[in-house]
């Protein structure tokens, strides 16, 4: 028997590459006797007699034993974070370009199919969430994959906070603004602004100050499971702009609490047999290719 | 009743107010009953009629309460390794200026004996293990509180190695070395290399790259329990130079294998009450001091 | 005959401590028959009877012989551009915490008096001029002290432009933006952002990435005298902002072409004898303060 | 006429790519009734009858009007050096691998023919000279193209030194070392330890340190004319090691004192028409490689 029966496919919408790799996976999956539901994000990619029905991910999420994304990481992002509630495994196939998420080749259906007969193992990332806090009320929320960014906007100043961790007051900054990144981030906007590789099985978050007034205010990475505030200060709570994965977009109370914890719930990435997580790296970051700088 | 009934006392030799500090200590500390030895490091610093005994550390270690190191970091890290594998809690008293693990002030004598009628709580901070290998056989070993460094020895060259993590390859190395250290080790010297500073409740250690070659080659926290060897090219291995928190100094083999696991024992460390490590770390960084550059 | 006839005096308002010292100053100055203007923009701080008279410092700036400005380096990087085109030298008085560009103390009136009376040098920091380009012209400039920054704005989303020196490409960049700094900026916004410390005395520029996608964009010293393009891509036209000295604000033309190039006045700084810039550099970065992280 | 009529070649010793390409470039050579001289450090390699004669570099340079060196930048820098008093253009072909000083491929021969018929830029890249000095006197001096490097040697702690520029105390050091930089070596070590990267066409050097215990310790630019000093503690005398380009190798006296300063000659490097600095930096660097990190 199949170990994934509903299986939901989704893309990056507008490129025909990830649309005949739709397509091709439709016919792979219909052939074994699976359910499959298109997004509906990219449903109107397939318009043949006989597609796959559409449906609108959260909808079916519950009920889904697999999805599968086409396109790069950014969609697996937003994808991944429409069903993370539901902790439905994701197989992230790349459309041409390997990502650090998207680790699997359309070339490579050999791959794909022997996933989804069962040969492969899901691995889980952590996810933060980001909380929006007035009055002691919860007033937003939102999930991250990849980070939590806080950010001066629409000044050309510096914006001033403070951080606080599990109750104790960490650091008072003057910068551009603070990135709290999950190990999963750790290779995207953490690493542009200075922070370090992060393993996907450690269980901790960097945060790391864009810009920072003060040279020794670096890179801190702490417990995922610590609480972390960040209190706005009143000359700044106009001039911050907080964001998750670049995406969501949150809008700080007059009082200007931000908090990250830790997501409920993991994203569970669904890999090949064989899948090494330094060989991504590697290969995404040059390591090895004959010493580029001299 | 006392908490800790066997004390040993160790210190920074030829330091008059280390010997100080120690006088009072011994004082304090046989006026409630307790027994007192002085490491013979430091033996004949007190040489008064009634004088505590002395005796070697390591001797003792397996029946001691409690060692108290005044003097600085180092000291307590040189102390610290000699009671390690017996999981001798160790409280640091420092001589005058703050240290990361010397976080008691002499000036504070209420805090000192506040810790020593039980009013205190103990810190584990994990410890390394730098193994020699050859032939598959550990050859040679020493433990590393703060980090091991693997570095070019007698010669201006870059030296080429490659790391693995838990059986699997990582990356080619060109650079003046490697540095392994744990959360302790992160504000020391892999902060000068560049490393993040990691809160000591994170189960990671950090692989800060010295001078790298290839601008991408970042440094790197993976999970403690994590198996890493560095594998040394034949060229390379007459000018490489394996280090122990700057003090063990290990001789690789001819194959070039040095492994680094998590030392079986963690380093346990006494603070009063009230202690906090972001305030030693806002301390020591000059965070939040009216903003250093501009 | 005293060197400097016509003097302004200007100051950051609004701060007792600023008009303490312009009071004093203007004693100082009218008793030696000096001619003594305040700048309208502290214009109504002095209110006595016999107070110097009010002028626009751009009014008068073409025949001032010195201006002397009064608070942090803010305040005299802004004063500073409004007499440039003039090449007034300019004595910077600090109110209370030193700057980098304000190093006279007020608390040593007796510096303040042997400037006045001769016993000086002047000290030329170039400046830069950004200038907004459609349809090869000029459509808008401002100058820079400091620094031309170039940064995305009103997006979580990297922006995308090319740099061009001299009429030849030299990189393509995908990141929060650019910044282009004269060695007086080089402990600004351009030290936060992982730029060298120049030396004033170098005729040369920095070139600046804020977190650069690729690891490898660094930042880039060539001659002051080098013509920097900066083109902006389509898709960020829109999300991008410049500014000079995080005071200015121009807008880019649809075409998004941005230059940068030397300003045709320097700025001129007057110090006191004995001043040494290395001796601001080691106080403003705590240089030698006894080893700041272990 | 040909512009260069008495010519040398050297290269990489043991490359047979490179003794190729030399043999190539002696026949185009004696075809035009040019002087041709082997370097005797590759003197064994053509050994057929009519080979050129074999001459000692330093010997024929005052009466060279090229050096054609065929290998990598080591090879470049280190043949330079041999004929730098005498300033001889030098003309550096690559063995397959581009450089950044070995600018002109062995694939691309209508370049070095063009070269040599004097269609070409002459570029002047400024060198440095370190001396070390005891009482007052220059005992040892060595010039460098890349850098001058004071590192710590056979010791895995700290050392300790001041710098002084023009005579007026710059820093006091507690690190692994300093590199002192031309422009040239922007992009070799000096890039590895955090430098920026310097165009040559700038009249100045870095200073960069090499893990400095002191975070607001950064890359310091200043004119190529300062006079650097290094004074070195006591303590750390026997335990630090100069060299220049990492090939010379300079013993400091007692004292401690090391001066840097520019040496007399520049370098002069010859360039194929269309050659455009920034073209090599873009490939060495990948710049513009379709953004590695994510």
């Amino acid at each position: 028997m199949q170990p994934f029966q509903r299986i939901a496919i989704t893309g990056k919408p507008g490129d025909s590459a990830v649309i005949d790799t739709i397509q091709k996976l439709v016919t792979e999956l219909e052939g074994r006797g699976l359910e499959v539901f298109l997004d509906d994000a990219i449903g109107d990619a397939l318009t043949h007699a006989g597609a796959p029905p559409v449906a609108r991910l959260e909808s079916v999420a519950a009920s889904l034993d697999l999805l599968i994304v086409v396109g790069g990481d950014g969609t697996l992002l937003h994808a991944g974070k429409r069903v993370a509630a539901h902790q439905v495994p994701i197989l992230g196939v790349n459309r041409g370009r390997l990502g650090f998420l998207v680790d699997v080749s359309p070339d490579r259906f050999d791959e794909i199919t022997r996933v989804i007969d069962g040969d492969m193992h899901i691995e889980e990332r952590l996810m933060l969430e980001a909380r929006v806090v007035a009055d002691d009320q919860v007033v937003a929320r939102a999930p991250a994959v990849n980070e939590v960014v806080l950010q001066r906007w629409n000044t050309a100043r510096m914006i001033e906070f403070e951080t606080w961790i599990d109750g104790e007051p960490c650091n008072r900054h003057r910068s551009d603004g603070l990135i709290i990144s999950t190990p999963t981030g750790s290779t995207a906007y953490a690493l542009s602004g200075g922070g370090p590789i992060m393993h996907p099985g450690i269980n901790a978050v960097a945060m790391v100050p864009i810009s920072p007034h003060t040279l020794s205010n670096r890179p801190l990475v702490i417990s995922a499971s610590s609480h972390i505030e960040v209190r706005v200060q009143h000359a700044s709570i106009d001039h911050v702009h907080v964001s998750c994965d670049s995406q969501s977009d949150l809008k700080l109370a007059r009082e200007g609490r931000l908090d990250i914890v830790t997501y409920p719930h993991a994203l569970r990435l669904v890999h090949p047999p064989g899948h090494r997580y330094f060989d991504i790296l590697r290969a995404k970051l040059h390591w090895g290719d004959g010493a580029p700088p001299c």
